[in-house]
């Protein structure tokens, strides 16, 4: 093990940066050299890269987004794609890869890992939490604490109106960032797309509020439940609330990492590292059971991970 | 003077609980009761208000909303209602009414002034800035803030995937709140609804930016230019640029008032109890070459407050 | 299992309301009553307490302190004071108690467990992060986010005049708060009260730096390690770096709670009352292995808790 | 006009960066080019500096520091350093300097301008807001912001134990930044180097507070009083208050700047720019009664800004 080489891909996360610092850092410490891919799957097809050094790396941990920029890059999904790819890895002697994103890497990176011998190291980075194999991704927390932080705000213009507020939060097909964002705020109905919910229900809860004296609501619904534009109508239609939509944005995705962002990052960044001295690829690491492990990067990619729906559960009696 | 009343009316502004706060202490220290009106308008038609003391608005400068509670309250627009309101000031001996809130609430105060001897004094608080007769309302500097805060943070995003934002702002159909946000988060384009552009202005900015090695841009619209969405979809259908759309939402009317939002307050209720006990009413308070002055009500309600172009020229040159 | 009592004791953390809230809310979907024991010890000593509701604690997920207020309470180490605290709980028929704190408030707690039948149950609520048998205390998440942003703003400062900043953290005797705030700012050099360091050492590193071209560097010092004024000048006068100190003050132990805060307070608030519904009392809840789990109070009293050693090897290896 | 050179100067202030680049990006627009002196003086002295670009000084809009660096030069004050500087303006055919910095800055340039024919033009950042000519500074909106986040949070764990605290907080020897941070925070007593006070004059409003039933206390205290450590022993020796000191540290001068630090920054950056193009240096420019204007830097040099304490009366009427 000589050389390694970094790649940020999918959509950024808060705390990439720190993990490329924390890769680069450590490695070096290990006499290794670092080249960071550029553009994600990108750089790795056309050969864009630059070395990382311990000093090109300072000052950039509390940065958001990723100096090694990212794209979606739907043709990777391409054989002839990868090969390039594998060649770039081949040619530049890169003998260990480490991809910091989310699910949609994780499965380019299992295609690459198919045409090549160097070894891949998956580091789960995206703030949807949704990647088997890790209790938290890199970015999740900073994306919840955004969240929470805007609706703590718009908790104030619902009381003052007394009205009924939907928040829309990201997370793709899944509600791992509605669920921790729902029970943080306190909000009084959480929608997540893994629990089938009746209109029904929704309508009796905000009656029931309105009677015990909650004047103003908070429904956090995620992204993957449908279209919040056309319940905001059906719930304003049937009950007597007075309901207003927000869409969180792509604010969620960007700012500076919180601390467990950070340390996460830094974490993970050690264990792959680690991973790839000891000549171990193929595996993504991650957060099990409060301590930094890894798992074989195909099942992660072939396994959802599942939502608690105990705290769901919980969420609902401390809306009461 | 001995009893005065407040009411806040129409959208929620951070910084109208610092007001409240301020003029029921200011008006305590010269012996005067503060009834405070709940619920906006409703409050006043209703009769019902609760009496405010020095320590019942203890603790309330740093949040955001309004312990008062408001309401947009269509029907006093109907003479009727005007005239319970009177009674109610009337029947309580309100001697000097303030009413906290933007536009909207200063021509219900207007057609109030009619019907009633009570002296009603304006408070502009409003996010979007567009009251005639002061520089700047209670929560416009909050409002701004918020929103610089989110771009901040897209424009990590943005960079990372080299990307270009439209973020809406709001600012109902005026352009202040865009014009400031669209200035001090370095806006490549500022669209306000006061200044007609043509789209194709639009595209060949971004083109130009793009050959001189900006890939990423942010675009910052108010909500009165129109339909965001269709303009995305148009940029990214005749530039090279990949186009994402956020709306800043209801965050931008909550949360804790800045400094400034809250020292605006104070000097508001200060001028606002003095004209009351100067025996001057129909008038709204303000801020106008940087120190608190008054104007005529009727005058604030019928002049429309004029958006300045030299800032937009201004923030073209920066964002070159 | 009728009534339970809840009481904060001890210096005050960030989700403290949150835990308050979500004990009172499960209790009541459990048919339990709840009283809460107002300003610590002295609520139970002198009787002073009042009915908590599912409504009473509504609105507060968000707010710093504790609306039972706290005190330190030195005169619950004397036999008569635990002897009346014993009384109260008796003669209002609690069943159950529940008490937020940290170590000290613990200790007290197991006192007061030997003088009654009461069951308590401790929930670990602390800044400090240092109480045996979690991997984490309510508070503690937000105290290492408040510390790392005031950092990241000094870190502005210190570049810009290339100087050495040694910051200063909470954390009385132990260095849990400086570990991670300290990896988490990226700081050149961590100083926690568990490790013995040599001043040489320090001067070494900074030197070493300034070769490499670092030329302003961050020290994270705890609390507990000494005179970090006198450090200051010592620094000065060994090595070139010009060194400024600041010691980030009570605003560590206030503000809004993190989400993670606000979550681990409900988490350990349905374990804390599962608890006390089974019959098992002088216990105290808490995180290990990533799952909410409780151990026995009089252990949790008599450890002393680790410091992650290699935690801290990581941080110098990331300060390269 | 066909050069003009950028300097930072004494204590870095939020807000330098974004005057950095409207003045490189205004300049450019006029055809002048742009050199940015290093470190203060000593790039002058030194004849360090690096061209500035449009593109050069992307990004940094919301940075906290100075780009340029910055130092504090006592050398500054040798007439034969002053000669240095001169030439080296000479040498690089600099027409016109812009000095970003504050009063001490101001003094060094008007030395300065005696030893050259290069138009010199001040632009006002400093926390403090103490350079007359101008009602307000760059930075400074942030640094009261950052100071009242701060004790927004001071005020969860004041107000959770019944304590007073006495927050101390930047200003050098003026009141300024203490005393619109003191109004904003609704401190209860706000002490400034301008205004005399008697000890037991604070001792008396605590025990009033006390018996109106105000529990907890803030009092926000300049740097430029003296010693608040002793003072905070005083206060607890006298009343029966628990008191806390807290001294908001370095913070203060970093951190993302406000909105309004940018825009100020944007504003004086244009004018400055202007004001060279027109041949006339020697200014500094500033905000007067809600417009950009320019002094003669003597005159602001030479004259002692004003407090205004009718604010300060203000504050103690709304502290009822």
């Amino acid at each position: 093990m000589r050389t390694i080489g970094v790649v940020t891909s999918g959509g950024d996360a808060p705390g990439m940066n720190a993990a490329i610092r924390a890769i680069t850092r450590i490695a070096y410490s290990e006499n290794l050299q670092v080249l960071g891919f550029e553009r994600g799957w990108e750089g790795l097809i056309e050969s864009k890269f630059r070395p990382l050094t311990p000093r090109s790396v300072g000052g950039i941990i509390q940065s958001g987004g990723t100096i090694l920029h990212t794209l979606r890059c739907p043709q990777f999904k391409r054989k002839e794609m990868i090969r390039k790819a594998a060649e770039t890895l081949d040619l530049n002697k890169v003998d260990g890869l480490i991809v910091i994103g989310g699910n949609g890497s994780f499965k380019g990176a299992l295609e690459l890992s198919r045409e090549t011998d160097t070894l891949i190291v998956g580091v789960p980075a995206t703030i949807d939490n949704d990647v088997f194999g890790t209790d938290e991704t890199i970015g999740f927390d900073t994306a919840v604490n955004t969240a929470v932080n805007e609706i703590d705000k718009i908790r104030d213009t619902a009381i003052s109106h007394e009205r009924t507020f939907i928040v829309e939060v990201m997370g793709r097909k899944r509600g791992f960032l509605a669920l921790t964002v729902g029970i943080t705020v306190g909000a009084e109905i959480i929608l997540v797309p893994e629990v089938k919910f009746e209109k029904e229900e929704i309508f009796k809860i905000l009656k029931e509020n309105s009677a015990k004296g909650k004047k103003s609501s908070i429904i956090v619904a995620a992204e993957g439940i449908g279209d919040t534009r056309k319940l905001a109508k059906e719930i304003e239609k049937n009950t007597a609330a007075e309901v207003r939509l927000s869409i969180l944005g792509y604010a969620q995705r960007g700012g500076s990492p919180t601390a467990r962002s950070r340390l996460l990052a830094s974490l993970f960044a050690d264990k792959a590292v680690k991973l790839l001295l000891k000549g171990r690829g193929n595996r993504i690491v991650g957060l099990q059971k409060g301590r930094i492990t890894s798992i074989e990067l195909e099942k992660s990619c072939k396994t959802e991970k599942p939502l608690d729906l105990k705290l769901l559960r919980l969420a609902s009696v401390l809306a009461t």
